[in-house]
């Protein structure tokens, strides 16, 4: 049987150096100790998937409480347990005192996993941690941005292929079924990882013509009606027509972290209007791929945004028609949809290696969708594209 | 523009009657009022996913507020709102007087969001009703039956293409991308739809040979190893090798309910050991196909399922290897692992129309997983199956 180590040898000073800025967080905030539950965030301390809680404390190293599989190495900081209620006699025994404070992570934690988990620990005080991992997680090593570089790779040879999968007569639905196979070929996880329990989505959206307008229960600028109304979203079985777009907003997630792409095909010629709209996007992308340094709010990049698409009278459809997104770009990495939303209130200060998909977008009511989303890293000089491939409207077939 | 109604209007007596029964429990647990918030919950009180929050009072009809999206049919029982205070104001506006008690869905609300929902309430009691929608949800109506009914069709459908997928040289995951694109041109919506934030998987799982005994931190009887440390579970590109098994278990879901399966195929001919061990499995569904009736405690049916095993010898195997389940079914339908979960405590009482996926599973190391998984609905006369299919072992190619 192979040795399997709950941290992977490979990541152990990856590892160690996100547990310290974890814990520079920590005494900024004035947290004690706190408490990693999550998927993902058990996942950004270990780098591995398992059930169980990290303790982080805010000196030394983390006690990981594993319940399920309980197969990996002993190692003196991980301890196998049934239930969490273990974990306080196990931190006693390790010589841990009562921290004053312990930090919960309450933007994901149910309000039944809570009362348990908070009935382990004494003191009385349980700031929430989620917006703590949520910052410090913004910010990527340079691991991280190597295994963004690589989904951006992958997705960029993904969506090379895609004018060639297209065949005369398809629906949307169609063509996003060639693309989710050579996804997966060039190794997709078939996973969409995202942030919160209100968005359900599949592989991605592929948008034919007028099924961009349709209105999305989620903060997105086109939604799509889907194939059935318990998944809205995406691809509606609309045959794709000459004179409209085919907007395709495929899944990038080819490790634990993903990028986030959009690009426009059509099968035809399309009227000035549209061609119009999609220049104004790349406009917007490249003025912010000047203006976003660190130091800079992201509310100045949607303000800006916003000011180009007014000054070319493209407001009408700016971010949607029917239904109009309040953001132009959000954060990404683990999952889909990180911090930093890209909004006009939003005040976080860009630092160097934050993350950003940036997708200005427009629907045009009868053509469709129209616009480029590129996925950043921020630097000293601007931003950084991970996902460089021909952003003019594509032709399919 | 379309006209479209929150609720569907094929489906108006269909909720009626599930907001009747939602409302029949809250009389028997003296609730007064809830407050469903899930996507799942929402979805089973309108037939639509949405944005919002659905008041269900113990008497009359439910009040939905809706945040987006706002382009539905204005209607009595609506109130497009922009954020949940609203909800308070617009109850008394509407003639609804503060109830003594609200119900919340506490296994599903973050702690953030609680806090802010419950703000709302001035009555001090907010009882957990997660387990009422819950019980409510497990007995189907006739319609939700016949989606299911609709489910195993297409998913048989696909099941009978299995063997002409393979080619030789193949890798597990190479036939589960093929199997995905059949799926997917069947009408799978390439969601699957869990309980818990607990469980992350993509459209099924394939596994080959040795590769079913990769433990899971899911309560699962077979893991595998997965293609990336942050998605754990099923294929991990073993090659298909003869005088192994694959054990396929692909996702069901062609619209908002779902159907459970599996079964086993092979590239050549297994050990006597593997064909005994495949032949328990279905000797243990036959028995509790039986046994199965209104009225019996579901722990009865993992105790049978053991009993049978152990009479085998095939007990060190039953429910995974290196790691074991302790379950051997669940309940399914909108969600994939609904109640009741099948295991030696669960006294649940089976009730006619409840919906079940059994799955007696065996792990032999060095040949891979054996076993059939059907889903059920428990009649008078015992269970009916929704997934009819082959259920010896198959030949690939």
């Amino acid at each position: 049987m192979r040795e399997e180590y709950l941290i992977p040898n490979s990541l152990t000073s990856e590892i160690t150096g996100r547990i310290h800025n974890l814990q520079r967080g920590m005494r900024e905030k004035g947290i004690d100790a706190m408490l990693v539950t999550s998927n993902v965030n058990l996942f950004y301390v270990t780098g591995r998937f398992f059930r169980g809680y990290a303790y982080v404390p805010i000196i030394g190293e983390p006690i990981y409480f594993v319940v399920r599989p309980q197969t990996y190495q002993k190692e003196d900081n991980i301890r196998f347990v049934r239930k969490p209620e273990q974990i306080s006699e196990l931190l006693e025994e390790m010589g841990f005192g009562q921290p004053r404070n312990i930090g919960m992570e309450k933007d994901t934690l149910t309000v039944m996993e809570y009362q348990r988990l908070s009935a382990i620990f004494d003191c009385p005080d349980k700031p929430n941690i989620s917006g703590l991992l949520r910052e410090t997680r913004m910010v990527k090593t340079p691991y991280e941005l190597n295994q963004m570089r690589i989904d951006g790779d992958h997705q960029v040879n993904v969506y090379r292929q895609i004018s060639g999968l297209y065949k005369e007569g398809m629906t949307d639905l169609e063509l996003q079924i060639e693309i989710e196979r050579v996804l997966r070929l060039e190794g997709c996880l078939g996973f969409a990882r995202v942030s919160g329990n209100l968005m359900n989505i599949n592989l991605g959206s592929v948008l034919a013509g007028a099924n961009a307008d349709n209105p999305s229960p989620y903060e997105f600028a086109m939604g799509g009606e889907g194939i059935d109304p318990s998944l809205p979203g995406g691809a509606n079985k609309s045959p794709i027509r000459k004179g409209e777009t085919v907007m395709i907003d495929m899944n990038g997630a080819f490790n634990a972290y993903q990028t986030d792409m959009t690009r426009v095909w059509t099968a035809g010629s399309l009227p000035e209007k549209a061609i119009l709209a999609h220049k104004c996007s790349i406009e917007i992308l490249r003025t912010l791929e000047e203006l976003a340094r660190p130091g800079i709010p992201v509310s100045d990049l949607y303000m800006k945004a916003e000011e180009i698409a007014r000054s070319w009278s493209l407001e009408k459809y700016f971010m949607g028609h029917r239904q109009k997104a309040g953001f132009i770009g959000h954060g990404v990495g683990l999952e889909l949809n990180e911090q930093p939303a890209i909004t006009a209130k939003n005040k976080t200060i860009l630092k160097e290696n934050m993350t950003l998909a940036i997708e200005p977008k427009f629907v045009l009511p009868e053509i469709g969708g129209l616009g480029v989303e590129n996925t950043y890293v921020v630097k000293q000089e601007g931003l950084e594209n991970l996902t460089l491939f021909n952003e003019d409207i594509l032709q399919l077939g």
